[in-house]
């Protein structure tokens, strides 16, 4: 029988972050053979209304939109639901399909907690900062990087950019946040599809590699041999 | 407008090349936005039955499990059909959900035909070979490097193993295949998340590669600007 329930993803927010959370739930399991994986069921959406519009009140709430596909995830056996981008969250409180949806906010702060930090920096744009998603909910005070490095580090790699001006960009204000906080949150998905634990000098927290472990954890059923 | 048809992937055979894949089609994009690309529904489903023991007899036919699969993808709006397991294809006239499928095996094999070889090697398994998906397709032959070989590579690549001594033992049948074709297609999904183009002297295929290619060739909308 299988050993994990099936996961519904609400993505495409960006679709290259949808493909390395696939690729994260894909490697988080200890398998050795196919039926081992969990079923996985994704909506990789990228015309749901923009985040950071709506937040400006330039555009139309992501909210129905999210709703809908989550509904449909559902409706097609989804059991467990993850979202791999964080701004959308500002709106997670439309995705009301009647099962647990895993927090890609909470699964990231839970990690970066572990650390005991006194301070955590976010790597975030838009809608994340805008409504303070981590900042409301940690315990300790987060502080945000600078947004006029991060929103255009973010755009050039939506557009394919992955070059080391790129990553020593997000580098540079990793290191800056590092002078007074102990653990970092690459709190935007593009933010871990260039820049990796080695280039910053605290606990960096990859909030999609986070969303993938909670998101397993969450589907794992019991363990009918133990 | 969105640029492209909505496109569903019937999926999970196996999981890390469905992820491989859904890599494959954002990476294949030009695009400055997320709404640049293209809605893609994916059904990764690692519990389709299994496609050798049914062409052994061993077990259930795989083709209904496809055409529920399909027809679910459609209901939810796909337009456009893929399906990035080679072995499965031996059962693609199961899937008729009333839009395009983009088939695999055309898609690799036209590309190994750009070649203009006079011969071609498949690395595959089971019922691709069973079957001769690709050898009946072909209007040259097509030359199936050894199962002994062949099939313990891809059953330690789904278990996880990607270590040099797996790559150099599908290396090690690709040069063999090299002494009498002229392209080889590497047939099944597993096969290129460790063989690429470096470990072989002749043109390497990659399947999963080129249904992406073609799956998007096969979205694309008219361009309403040009």
């Amino acid at each position: 029988m299988p050993a994990y329930r099936v996961i519904g993803v609400i993505g495409g927010m960006g679709p290259a972050a949808t493909a390395d959370f696939l690729a994260r739930l894909v490697a988080g399991v200890t398998a050795l053979h196919d039926t081992d994986h969990p079923r996985v069921l994704i909506d990789s959406n990228p015309h749901v209304p923009d985040r950071n519009a709506a937040v400006r009140g330039d555009g139309p709430s992501p909210g129905p939109a999210l709703a809908a596909m989550a509904q449909a995830l559902v409706a097609q056996g989804a059991q467990v639901l993850a979202m791999p981008c964080n701004a959308a969250h500002g709106w997670a409180d439309a995705i009301d399909a009647g099962v647990p949806f895993v927090s890609m906010i909470d699964a990231a702060l839970a990690e970066a907690l572990g650390h005991r930090p006194r301070c955590i920096g976010v790597l975030a744009v838009g809608a994340t900062l805008a409504l303070d998603l981590y900042g409301r909910a940690s315990p300790v005070p987060v502080i945000a990087g600078d947004l006029a490095v991060v929103q255009p580090a973010v755009n050039a790699i939506k557009a394919g950019d992955r070059s080391d001006a790129v990553r020593a960009a997000l580098a540079g204000e990793a290191a800056r946040l590092a002078l007074s906080c102990d653990v970092i949150i690459a709190a935007c998905t593009e933010v871990p599809l260039l820049l990796r634990q080695a280039d910053v000098s605290v606990p960096l927290i990859d909030s999609t590699a986070a969303l993938a472990r909670a998101t397993l954890a969450a589907a794992a059923l019991p363990d009918m041999d133990g």
